[in-house]
């Protein structure tokens, strides 16, 4: 006999047991549903790709955390590790086969071998939608719109979307004669809310002066007690040249995107704020990200923008879009940490107990009917004493057990009991105990 | 400007646009909902796991077309070929979280990099469903109904399940003096369908004898014709020497399989099939294929079996079980040749049509009190001609056309037109709109 290997999943990576899974399901499931509304229609790509594709011609040492490999044939392979770069390689290569403007959503695992740290996960779900092919204040208000409503639908209770105009940032930038710098001053404000207002004004100090830190500090703190949007923007436009007709262009978005939110109600939970940056990311217009009010320390759920061209890498084609990504791991760790993750919603209505392996073939025929009338219904396989059968359908979650008894008139009789108050019930007709399992298992 | 990337896939890999994802989509869904009507609960396990789990120790020669590297770690890592390893690894790991017997579903990737010839893919979905902790026949039985409800829903039209008894075949072969030659028997017969009955007896007695080649045949011939299932069996039986007694076993457990499936409803499509044999795989009872009655020629679309233990290679705990596995994609074929592939559903109700910039936060507005209705409504970004916008909605899929107007005294008006017949009517309360939406696109 050989030595057993142990079983064991790769450090980062996790096995979903069905509680968890069925949990994850019922959240992917709700996502779809609101994606779906607003006209998004769902895609594939593969999971492996050419490593050229996904990390450019040369790139390797770009991404250290990409798993990269030779395949069978010899070809540099590498998995995703995010759904952007394999949409925007989608794009070029199907966009006479579509149509403009298209929304796509895909959820789907991506891969990085990173630091496994801090609830950081190796594979990991993400839930992307674009629209892709318009460069309009519609397309930027919809992304925001999807966000209030799926954080609505999933139960997160009260969020934070938190909105910015990259152009406008950067034009301010350009009118304070600190446009070469805006790398450096983009990375430092990323970090204001971890280092604190004075150690970051102190670090801008340092490249442009206290005199134009301290502007930098005005612009992306404008914001701060939520004075309200119209009040923001006009800070936010004061602060650049007055003559500045790309700065009016941001600002004529930014305010049509506020009136399309405002008409559709839901600009309570939006807040422009100027010290949203998205980092280095490849964003030209507007920037969001997605804070739960009863747990912002989480950081954020849902973030994306706007950007110029999607897949510039591999089409001359100008393709511009909008779009964010839900991070589904980190929203069910905060929906559970907020007790708000939806039931496990897996386990079968009801538990047919066998007492005698005569009967099965009655007791799957009486299970058969129960489907047929749209309840679910799980056969115990074997006979074992009822006591058994009740401690498995409780460690199951099935919240009825039913015993087929036979009259001394030969007619079926159900006796249906349930597991929480361990009460039964006998009843005479399939309707009525249908009914019965209907009320009690309202999953039905 | 540095020279494009081709945006191209690797071979054997597959983009899945949104009318074929929607429709793979319709058909999971299916599938999840008939297995979990019969108490089937969802698992996810990692892509990536270590080579020594998938493929045990020192294995590697086993199989060439596993996709297998060396991790960032230096770990030797592979992507999972099936659902089933990774099963048994979940199992020995989990068993005392879970309870039996432990019902699974597990619908996911798996990838092999074998030839792509004949309609193969190098990622392919597999759907797979067990019932482990249980030596019975009513999880036999349970496993065979899940087969033809599935195909039920799905629309497959009539299927041919054909079941047979690996030990009992086993046993035959046994009584017969030929057990030791079992593996090139069961090797010889699996081809029967491909080159006939005349080779297959002669490839038989090169190394049996005429004689025993004779009574081999005549085994796994015995249903050709569809005597039925109880007389099949009893020639199987009678084949077997008569002191036999788990030959006795065998014919029991497929009696009793057979009467939970005659009491289920679920014979007419049930066939005892000496042939099947399920070539080499680990089966120790019952084995299963399902074909299309209208489509025979595509081969098995779903098949399975019963095996006495799942995860020797990890743990000493025996965990019998039976389960099976749907191929989706062969499947997906096959409904496509057939013409009942599901409909894709994934465009919106109704486009709401935008003519002047200025109406976009009234329009969204509209959308989003559709949706409020349960209605799927998308707004078309940017101000264009009507017809580039119906040109839109008939490219997407999208049944009908809305155009807010305001009346002369101000109040909303709603032009709703139909794509397929080019006509309009129009609303002017939103309960009648929403009702008329609901009549013409009843995906609502």
């Amino acid at each position: 006999m050989s030595a057993l290997i142990e079983p064991r999943v790769l450090k980062g990576f996790r096995d979903f047991l069905p509680e968890m899974e069925s949990r994850r399901l019922s959240l992917t499931t709700a996502l779809s549903g609101v994606f779906r509304s607003f006209g998004f229609v769902p895609i594939d790509t593969p999971v492996l790709e050419y490593s050229e594709v996904l990390l450019g011609k040369g790139g390797g040492e770009t991404d250290k955390q990409v798993y990269r490999f030779s395949d069978h044939g010899g070809r540099d392979v590498a998995l995703r590790y995010d759904l952007t770069v394999p949409f925007a390689r989608f794009m070029a290569e199907h966009v006479d086969e579509l149509y403009l403007p298209f929304r796509r959503y895909h959820m789907a695992k991506v891969w990085r071998g990173e630091n496994t740290q801090r609830g950081r996960y190796r594979e990991f779900v993400q839930c992307d939608f674009d629209i892709v092919g318009t460069d309009s204040a519609s397309a930027d208000a919809d992304t925001i719109l999807v966000i209030a409503r799926a954080m609505e639908i999933l139960g997160a209770g009260p969020v934070r979307i938190r909105i910015n105009h990259r152009l406008l940032f950067n034009r301010f930038l350009a009118d304070l004669g600190a446009g070469e710098l805006s790398v450096f001053v983009l990375r430092t404000v990323d970090k204001l809310e971890k280092i604190g207002e004075e150690e970051t004004k102190a670090q801008l100090a340092e490249k442009l002066g206290v005199e134009r830190a301290d502007k930098v500090m005005k612009y992306v703190t404008a914001g701060a007690g939520d004075p309200g949007f119209s009040e923001t923007l006009a800070i936010l436009r004061s602060l650049c040249a007055a003559e500045d007709g790309e700065a009016d262009k941001a600002e004529n978005r930014l305010r049509q995107v506020h009136r399309i939110l405002l008409s559709s109600g839901a600009t309570a939970s939006v807040i422009l704020d100027p010290s949203i940056t998205r980092g280095l990311d490849y964003y030209t217009g507007i920037v969001f990200e997605t804070t739960l009010a009863d747990l912002p320390g989480i950081g954020s759920v849902c973030s994306g923008g706007r950007y110029d061209e999607l897949a510039g890498l591999y089409t001359n084609r100008l393709l511009p879009g909008v779009g964010a990504s839900v991070g589904l791991d980190r929203l069910m760790a905060a929906l559970e940490e907020l007790g708000r993750l939806p039931a496990a919603a897996s386990a079968p209505d009801v538990l047919v107990i066998t007492t005698d392996e005569v009967r099965l073939p009655a007791e799957h025929a009486l299970a058969e009917k129960l489907r047929s009338m749209g309840i679910a219904a799980e056969v115990y396989p074997d006979s074992r004493k009822a006591g058994q059968q009740f401690a498995f359908a409780e460690k199951k979650g099935i919240p009825l057990t039913l015993a087929l008894e036979i009259s001394s008139e030969g007619s079926e009789q159900y006796s249906l009991r349930a597991i929480a108050t361990r009460t039964a019930k006998m009843y005479g007709s399939l309707a009525e105990l249908a009914q019965a399992v209907k009320a009690a298992a309202p999953r039905s």
